[in-house]
Parts: structure tokens; sequence; C-alpha cells
């Protein structure tokens, strides 16, 4: 059972207090698809310039991604990121932002993933990720990610967009935002009136918390020694998650908890190093020892 | 098995953005001994003026809390704090600071409770708290609090009074402080080098972390529906940890992971009415019953 996942594929350019990298891959359809992989098969569903060469098409499919909806547009640059981080990883800035190639971009679904029964829409434009759902054949678990510039600027397009969702990957200042509701679990059961099943909220460094009908499911982030690159964080834990489900083949209350566990850990691997370079390097076998680590964290 | 606890008594006047109480019971050996209380006999060492009258004393009796360590000062006052929160609780600002009795205590421990084998040192003077574990015989566990002020203006006495600490409750930025070390983890490792074997961090609404030798438990927050007070949550933490201890008679791995749990608990009541009002009238079925949810928060 796969996975289709549509996003954003990025140069990023990363500085924070320590160092800086140029140009890297990011993008959040690359952040979630590559820790996805781990749990299931993933067809990427993006848009990218003549600069992406194969180098960066070949960590991809190194992790065995799907790139044939991966579509290339002739003398078009790839979308082009470049933010700084403070001595505080929440504290984040925006330098420069260059959508290129996804100004007018229209994904197309290869024939082959329209029957999915699993689907992640990265956060970028609800009117992009209205266009890939309504290429969905019969009836897919929809995920969904979206942030605070579409919530001001294309509300009414998320509104319509949310009456599709099942699982809503948000962050709390966000949620917040999207419900006019301070108290976490209040505005998680108001998203819940807006369409989704099952609202996620992401609280970086503190961790998350799931809201489903009557369960209310915790997480603290795992804590790990040093974050050097909090970039991708929410991509990966939204990455983790769904592809968890999609290798279970089911999204019932016990595996939406372990999801959630899953998730913080794949989040605390893409933290430790630039880009997405410790998720390159990564075997099931660190997810799962990680994942026991913190279980043993958790539980009694 | 009992539990001593020595700390402030006070008169707090509270402000939110949408009440004020005046003068109400507070202090941090009033809150961590209420909640204590449903765990664990416990005797209360502290200070009060006259104007602490019987139907203070009654709260506190009410409770089974002995109060033969309670010393009344003739024509003194009681320590009286007045504070504000802002539309985010941890926004807190302190309006009027009257140490009055406070000034020249010197804590009597009474004959029956120096043998006691459990002891918490509540957020005080940490002269004070050595005066008191200077009169304990035997070798009890001692739980010990403190604050910034104390670790910015007593910090040689704090160092020694850690040395004679098992277990340390502190928050966040307090331990980043004492410890010079940004990172959580590595704060509480440090201050497992200065002598307690157990670091308590607490983190308020982002819940806490326990460290201890290669042991790292992380406990979210308890999501309630509405923070109306959060004065003494902190106390309560410790109060219900330490009367947990006390009530098992170990300090074990598995009875300190659900120490952090039953604590996390206890603060989720103080939080929810102004000053003690929700620890006079709670069960200890109440507290079982949180604490079965809290489970299922998160736990597989």
């Amino acid at each position: 059972m796969g996975l289709v996942i549509v996003g954003s594929v990025a140069f990023d350019t990363i500085e924070t207090p320590v160092e800086r990298v140029e140009r890297v891959l990011g993008g959040s359809a690359v952040y979630s698809s590559m820790i996805a992989s781990y749990f299931s098969p993933v067809q990427l569903v993006g848009v990218v310039g003549e600069d992406f060469t194969g180098q960066y098409r070949s960590i991809l499919e190194s992790k065995g991604i799907g790139l044939e909806g991966l579509e290339t547009v002739a003398g078009g640059k790839t979308f082009f990121w470049e933010g700084r981080y403070g001595e505080d990883p929440n504290d984040r800035e925006t330098l420069v932002l260059e959508l290129n190639v996804f100004e007018q971009f229209k994904p197309l679904l290869p024939e082959g993933a329209r029957k999915s029964e699993w689907v992640f829409l990265g956060n970028i434009d609800p009117e992009i990720q209205i266009d890939l759902l309504d290429q969905i054949e019969g009836d897919a678990h929809i995920g969904c990610d979206t942030m605070d510039f579409w919530i001001k600027n294309k509300p009414e397009k998320l509104r319509e967009l949310l009456k599709r969702v099942d699982t809503l990957f948000i962050n709390d200042s966000e949620a917040r935002l999207l419900s006019s509701e301070p108290n976490l679990v209040k505005a998680g059961k108001k998203i819940l009136t807006m369409g989704p099943s099952i609202a996620v909220i992401k609280k970086g460094e503190h961790g998350a918390l799931l809201i489903s009908g009557d369960t209310v499911f915790l997480t603290p982030a795992y804590p790990i020694e040093e974050v050097k690159d909090p970039t991708g964080a929410g991509d990966s834990f939204a990455g983790g998650f769904m592809g968890y489900l999609a290798s279970r083949g089911n999204s019932d209350q016990k595996t939406l908890k372990k999801a959630m566990m899953i998730a913080t850990v794949c989040a605390s691997f893409t933290c430790e190093k630039f880009s997405v370079e410790s998720l390159e390097d990564l075997s099931r076998e660190d997810i799962e020892k990680r994942f026991e680590r913190f279980s043993a964290m958790v539980s009694l």
C-alpha cells in the first residue's frame, strides 16, 4: 500500500548561529517523502526547474521514492527559500522566498497513483492541494499540512479543502489562529468541526497532541542533545505519521497513538543535522531503536 | 511513613485578566502539604503571624496536616505576596512581597518528626532549608525546590545545600541558570554532579522531565480546559511527587516514573481554581481517576 505526497521541492539556504549552508535540498514534499519512505512506498508529486540536477534526484531515488509525478519545467528555476534561525530555534526569519516554477504549478498525479489509499498534502497553496485531491479516485485517507500564510490569505480555499481532509497537521500558533481558540484541546476540537476527523497539533520542542473524537493523545518531543537545524521537522513529523499509517493500512486509535510517537522520533532525526542529511543515512532499525528508547521515556 | 515539609505559609493577593482574589491562603508549604496529604501523613514546618487565624489553620487541619511545627509569632504578620498574571499564565509579575515573620524564621522540627525518612524543602531561603536539614536524624530522602532569586543571590549556600539533596525540583529557566547549560537534558545531568541523584525539571504548561542516572522520563502537562490560577502549580507538583514516594516508601525507577505522572495530575487540579480551592474538595479517587485518564493520553 503506497503513499502519495504532494508539496514543495526546494533549495534552501539556512543560517544558524553556528553555521550556514547554501542551496541544500529542502521542501515539504522532500522531507516528508524521505522519512515516509522508511515505512511505505512513496510517490512524490511536485515541480522543479532545470537546476534540479541528477544529484538531487538521486538522493530521492536512493530512498525508492517514485518521481514519475515530479515535473521538470524547461528553463525554470526550482523554488528557493533562505532563512535564518536565532539562538532560540523557534525564532525563524525568512530572508528570501522565490516561488519560481511553483507559481504556475498544476500537479499531475501519475495514472498508477490515482487509486492510492493514503495521500499527504504537504504545506503548499491550498488550491494546489485541492487540484491534487480532485485526481484521487476512491476513498483515500487524506493528511494535510498548512501554515499561517494560507489561513490568513486563502481562508475560503482552505475551508473548502478542510472538508475533504481526514488528518490535519498544524502547529500550535496556527491552530489558535484557525480556530480563534487559545486552549489547544478546544482548538483541536473546533478543527474537528471543520472536516478533519483527526487534528494533530505540533508544538515544536514541546511535543505534539492529537485530538480525535474523545481521544486526546500527548507526546513530548524526543530530547536531542543539540538542535542543529529545525528546518523540515514538522514535515518529517507528518511524513513519519502518514508513512506509518500507510504501512499499517489503518488509522484506528492504537495505530494513531503509535504514529504520534513514530512521528516524534522521525522529527528528532531531522533536527540533528542540516537539510535532509540525517534522513539519508538513517536505517529503519535506527528509527525502531530510538522509538524503543522514547517509549521507555514516556511509559510506566 | 510520614513526610516533613518546610516552606512558606502565606497570604496571596492574585490578579488574573478575569478575576482578583485578596489575601487567600498560599505559600510553598501550604500547596505542597495539602496535595501530599492525599498520599501520606504530613507535618508542616513554617511560621505565621497572629493574623493567621483559626479559619486558615482549620483548612490545613482538615487535611490531617500536623501543625506542631507551625510557629506563630506573637504580634507578627504572615508572609504576603501580591502578583498579577497576564493573558499568558507564564507572564507573572510580583507587585508586593512582604517577608514579615519569615525574616527572622528559624525552623524548629518537632521531636516526633526528626526521624522522618521523607523530607520536602519547599522554595524558601536555602539557609532555612539547611537549618531544617540539620535537625533531621538518620538517612532521609530529601526533596528540595528553589528559585532564580536564590541561585543569583545565595549561590554558595545553595551549592552547600544541594550536596545534601536527593531530588531537586527546579523549573526550566532556573535549571539553565543553575547549570549554564541551555539543553535541558544536559542541564539535568550537570545538576546531578552537584549532589542530587534525581533532577526534576518543570516546564509549566509544557510538562516536566526527570533525569536520574541513565534514566530520562518525560511527561507532558495534563491538558485542562482553563488555567484559572497557576499559583502553586509547581509546589503541588513537588508535593504530589514527594507524597507519592513517601506513600510507596521507595524511590526506585518505576516509582519515580509514576510519581512524575501523579505530580502532573496534582498540578493540574491546582490550576483549575484560585488559591488552594481545588485542593480542599479533592478526593483521592479524583486524583486516581484523572491519573487513569492521563495514562491513556500518554501510553500506547
